[in-house]
């Protein structure tokens, strides 16, 4: 079986390594010709909207998964009239708009942090006004890594923020005070059966997600699990989805969903039974799920804009490193590496032993 | 850095899948335009002596490695004298020819079985005379999986043997009554640090490897790394090299070496820190060796003609499946599975379930 993937990045990357050896193949359709899944892969260089790359995709393609949020759900229409695509483009939509979003999450009955719409310089005032500050202001759209997002300290940054954001369908999020940052990742079969990972405590820096450690046994992992059920059922879920949330002591605040395999679960490649990656395609391609378990404890350290010597990385006995094979550019993220342990002692001095070997420009 | 491969089977296939995470490329040549390793990386579709094929492989790879151990030695010296080919030309000239490495180990001071060179009728009666029947006919070069192999059980079949093997160099190999066969796989770097697996108990079935099953603590370990680091330290090896012996009651009697990744450590993928195919393009590449450590109990099983279908195997939440998208073809191997346990007994157990699924018609 072919599968398509919709973008060639690091997550279409790992996802072919995992494919690979289940028999199956791939195709990537993305734009850049530096796509850094494209050495493994044919890779169809065109944009989204090409239709004659498209039709190609299409036709050689059995099955179709995309690795990032934002394609435009036109195109994952036109797709699935004709092939199946997982997870579907109603994934897509409640994804790409942190409005509908956070609709979904309310009549979900999961708890959201209290926002406002902001469609002008007004609303943006009133909005303030209601949830007072300091407070978040979103583009509804295409942010990620921190990207599309400013926070208001005070009155004075209204304006500031306004003539940055303005124009575009804008959120405005209530600043919460939370303990640690969480993510379920979870996976669903098309008959249904779902598996969750041990939930993962997420650390960003510049909000950009620096470290993941999986948590086994943690008080919030059925809660989590509950809540993302919820969201799996709803959208007819097929494949892994990642699920965001804030953990305002004890009490689970739904950040965000990506329908996609997720930089939070990259430490389940040596740390899980089975990868998330590997999910993720049994899934789309109709395999039985695999086990979501802990295979010892284990952490991940994003390589952001710059990473050590891979020499230095692989001296270290206990690293798994993962290079993308991408050119550095500042906030980018161009590998990782995973640190397996027995205990979780020994896991935190790994770790540190890890972070001392990334240079010092990018830990600011 | 980009490292070209001779040959592009599964071999190849499982090193492109374990470099891309170190931030390797990949270039393969292989006359087969179904080279299952083709998939995953540039592959020149033509004969290995084709000189612009290597003309082109050379200009694109900065190092080059293979994957089969019957690379022309002639082709391997054209390599060698342009790029870093690692193992080197000797490593093959000692494994191509049964005879010279039969020598090789006697004067490295390795217990072989009885052999006697034959290149006649009458060699292979006086070589009976002196070995005695049962014994083995053997063609001194590129034979694997039991090809180019008749056992002699007694003098009415010589006559036979020699008019299907007469007419190329061969040897006479005695009959040994061995307790088991074992392989030992290292891997030594440039700089001369080694490392080595525990011991793999190897189970054959009709010459052809079936099942592997690493042993910690085995009471050979050491004595099978001894023999081992004089072939690695004469042949000034640089990757992963097999060596399989016959246990003769506790006393090893080398059987033969393959100088690359060898299907006797398939199962590192999973049950080892640092696969055989991630330490061999750690050390074709420069990179420190990683740690050949065990993670739990693992075995392989390889899916020889046939095989389950994929979707029973990743039923079993103990199972790893490589596919390797291969025709199935009498006596190919088209696929394995690990599966792995927290302790022995359990693993036995897997094993048979595994088994249990392979169609009846390779079971013979």
């Amino acid at each position: 079986m072919k599968i398509g993937i919709l973008g060639g990045g690091q997550l279409g990357r790992m996802l072919a390594l995992a494919g690979y050896p289940l028999g199956l193949e791939f195709i990537i359709l993305d734009p850049s010709p530096e796509a850094c899944a494209g050495h493994l892969a044919e890779h169809l260089c065109a944009d989204y909207a090409d239709p004659a790359a498209l039709a190609r995709f299409c036709a050689h393609a059995q099955r179709v998964t995309f690795e990032f949020e934002n394609v435009p759900v036109s195109i994952a229409d036109r797709i699935a009239s004709s092939l199946p695509l997982y997870p579907g483009a109603a994934a897509l939509r409640a994804s790409q708009d942190r409005l509908t979003e956070k609709n979904l999450f309310k009549e979900l009955g999961i708890d959201v942090t209290p926002f406002r719409r902001v469609d002008s310089a007004q609303d943006l005032r009133d909005a303030v006004e209601v949830l007072g500050l300091p407070a978040i202001l979103k583009s509804r759209r295409m942010g990620y890594d921190g990207k599309g997002q400013i926070l208001l300290r005070g009155e004075q940054d209204l304006d500031g923020a306004w003539k940055k954001l303005g124009g575009q369908p804008l959120i405005l999020e209530a600043w919460v005070n939370f303990r640690r940052e969480i993510s379920c990742l979870a996976v669903r079969a098309k008959n249904g059966a779902t598996a969750f990972y041990p939930v993962v405590e997420n650390q960003h820096r510049d909000g950009i997600l620096r470290i993941s450690r999986p948590r086994p046994d943690d008080s919030l992992q059925q809660m989590a699990e509950r809540l993302t059920q919820r969201v799996l059922e709803r959208l007819e879920y097929v494949g892994v989805l990642a699920f965001e949330f804030f953990d305002a002591g004890g009490h689970l605040l739904a950040n965000e969903i990506a329908p996609r395999v997720h930089n939070s679960g990259h430490w389940s490649i040596e740390g899980a039974h089975c990868s998330q990656f590997e999910n993720h395609l049994r899934a789309v391609s109709g395999l039985p799920l695999g086990p979501t378990t802990l295979r010892g404890y284990s952490a991940m350290v994003n390589f952001i804009g710059t990473k050590p010597d891979n020499e230095r990385v692989l001296a270290l006995p206990y690293a798994h490193l993962h290079d993308y094979d991408k050119k550095p550019k500042p906030s980018r993220k161009i590998g990782h590496a995973t640190v397996l342990a027995s205990e979780p002692a020994l896991l935190e001095t790994y770790v540190a032993s890890l972070l001392s070997l990334i240079p010092e420009t990018s830990q600011r």
